[in-house]
């Protein structure tokens, strides 16, 4: 496949811990139900599933937000657990609730039963990562995603959402060979599914482990970082000549950043309860940073959002200017945008992250 | 008030980071819904609050745990939210739900209109503490406790439970005058009801940051922290000649210990995330360590159960022995034990944690 050549390379150069002219931005769940376009798009397509394994619709709202605002990344627009729906566990969205299984794995024979998916029943997500690319035309580049094998898990065994992880967690601690043996199949399915993506256009892939930060300190690096590693080991390194950016957020999981600083990928994902300095510290010399203000920020005025994310830059301090690689930082949200967010307090955020990072450029003790 | 004389005072003594002779142990919502004579009282007291503010009612479910395990402390059965209910915000329990506020304090005039509360309104605790005190007769001491000026405030504002916290950080960013004013009341009224469950025949206070680790870092020293250190300078430190142990506990806490190590307290709780280990390098030879069990571990097998409990009192390591201060480790969960847990298994966790540690006095390598 051949596709326009890229016009804004500040992601993946930040990526890759080379010098860029701002702090590049996107945000999680940017293309979202914030945006009354979106909701548009939506309604047209019947269903939240209509949205996501529509090429078109999804292509649609994936490029929403880039015609708002200067952002310097898209995201294809697709759901984390479309793998294990690919499995055969029946994902739903009821109207108002989250994520649903119709046939959650609790049993051995449930397990047992689990096989990595034929990757044809997820062509819909390659074929939209296909379109967004082209309908993209080089404008920014397009990031492809999975959830990590051990957040799919637990929506695999709790069948849903939940508050306290307690059949997911009463499987780990009461049959872990079941546990492995889900999260070895999910690792290779993921890792499988994200190649798939890169495939079909994905320059950068990232793996949200959204429910990592809900284990105990010991099962995590067990449960999740272990699968996650596993994802990382076999994903493509390189597509078409092109290097492809690998970017692991663990929600709730900075108390394990020295560990995760081990992770075969190019960028670690923070939320805001990390201190971005002291981030950069341990692994910064490694890994780019990518967060971390808290979504609620969005709520309050303008000169609130431009003082906060001032706040979040500085905190990481002083960009790298140099001509080879150094600490580098993407902004982004510790979490995905809350539907509520005003659009234009999106427009402020974009545009105090870039006018304020480059001035970091010029004055290095702004 | 004249108390009998206490027979086990493990837990006081590694409160105040004293050896004694097993690691003493206790859970946090020990009496509780998982216990068959527990949910027997609140049938006979129609609700939760009817049990709360019932002093024979708190006294009997506060005993029933202890009758049945050889637990190092009792803690006073009552609810984190009574302070605001004194307040006038009208707390009430729904079947199967949360908490729930019936005027939550979203606006300048409803935070204009709060004050630390007349004590007299939670006399009903305070007759509590003293009535459970008198029960104990001395078998181990006694804990009180509130919520923390942090966690009063999210649920003052959300009005009830919340996935988001979008309402009280949407106050925070944008009004903090007003956020810090019903922090500065909230600090003043836990202070004066947590003395008053001093005066009433508490032995130790613990304060229940459930929710401080949903802020972002910088938020957290500015919102929580800043406050829980206010309630502490005003915290009596003696009662009758007895010194009073002061706990704080911030529920994903763990990335902020090093600060929280300055607080004026004698005990920080920390929840399954942290390494205990860890944690002691950093702040163990100033402060005792509570923790840290994962409930959801007590769904296990009980072998299970055995081998995860041995593994927290390892991971702190090796006890404390002299004749002063030193490291010392509480055993506890790292959150209140679930409703759905099986009574025998909490034999199991207490048993063991005593046998094994009083093993690992024996044998320093164990």
């Amino acid at each position: 496949m051949s596709f326009a050549p890229l016009q804004n390379d500040t992601f993946l150069r930040a990526c890759r811990r080379l010098s860029t002219p701002h702090t590049p931005v996107w945000l999680m769940r940017q293309a979202g139900r914030y945006l009354p376009e979106y909701r548009d798009t939506r309604a047209r397509a019947g269903s939240f599933m209509g949205l996501a394994t529509n090429k078109d619709f999804a292509t649609e709202v994936t490029l929403q937000p880039l015609d708002r605002y200067a952002l310097d990344a898209a995201i294809l627009f697709s759901d984390i657990l479309t793998v294990p729906d690919a499995m055969g566990l029946g994902l739903s969205f009821a109207l108002g609730e989250g994520p649903r299984f119709a046939k959650p794995v609790r049993d051995e024979a449930a397990v047992m039963a689990l096989a990595v998916p034929d990757m044809e029943k997820l062509r819909y997500v390659f074929d939209a990562v296909t379109s967004i690319r082209t309908a993209l035309n080089g404008r920014v580049p397009l990031i492809g995603f999975s959830g990590s094998p051990w957040t799919l898990a637990c929506y695999m065994v709790e069948g849903a959402g939940s508050d306290d992880y307690r059949l997911v967690k009463t499987m780990l601690y009461s049959r872990p060979d079941l546990m492995h043996r889900i999260l070895e199949i999910n690792a290779d399915a993921v890792a499988a599914y994200l190649n798939a993506q890169i495939e079909a256009g994905a320059q950068a892939v990232m793996i949200f482990d959204s429910w990592g930060g809900v284990l105990a300190d010991g099962a995590f690096q067990e449960f999740s970082l272990a699968y996650t590693a596993r994802v990382l080991a076999q994903l493509k390194r390189e597509h078409e000549g092109e290097p492809i950016a690998r970017i692991v957020f663990t929600k709730g999981g900075a108390l394990w950043l020295d560990e995760m600083g081990g992770l075969d990928c190019d960028v670690l994902g923070l939320d805001w309860t990390a201190n971005l300095g002291r981030a950069r510290a341990l692994i910064g010399g490694t890994k780019a940073l990518q967060g971390n203000l808290d979504p609620n920020i969005l709520f309050a005025p303008p000169a609130r959002i431009e003082a906060e994310a001032i706040k979040v830059l500085n905190s990481f301090g002083a960009p790298h200017t140099g001509t080879g690689t150094g600490p580098s930082h993407i902004f982004n949200l510790g979490h995905g945008i809350s539907q509520h967010t005003p659009p234009e307090h999106v427009q402020v955020l974009v545009d105090t992250v870039h006018r304020h990072s480059k001035r970091m450029r010029e004055l290095p003790s702004a």
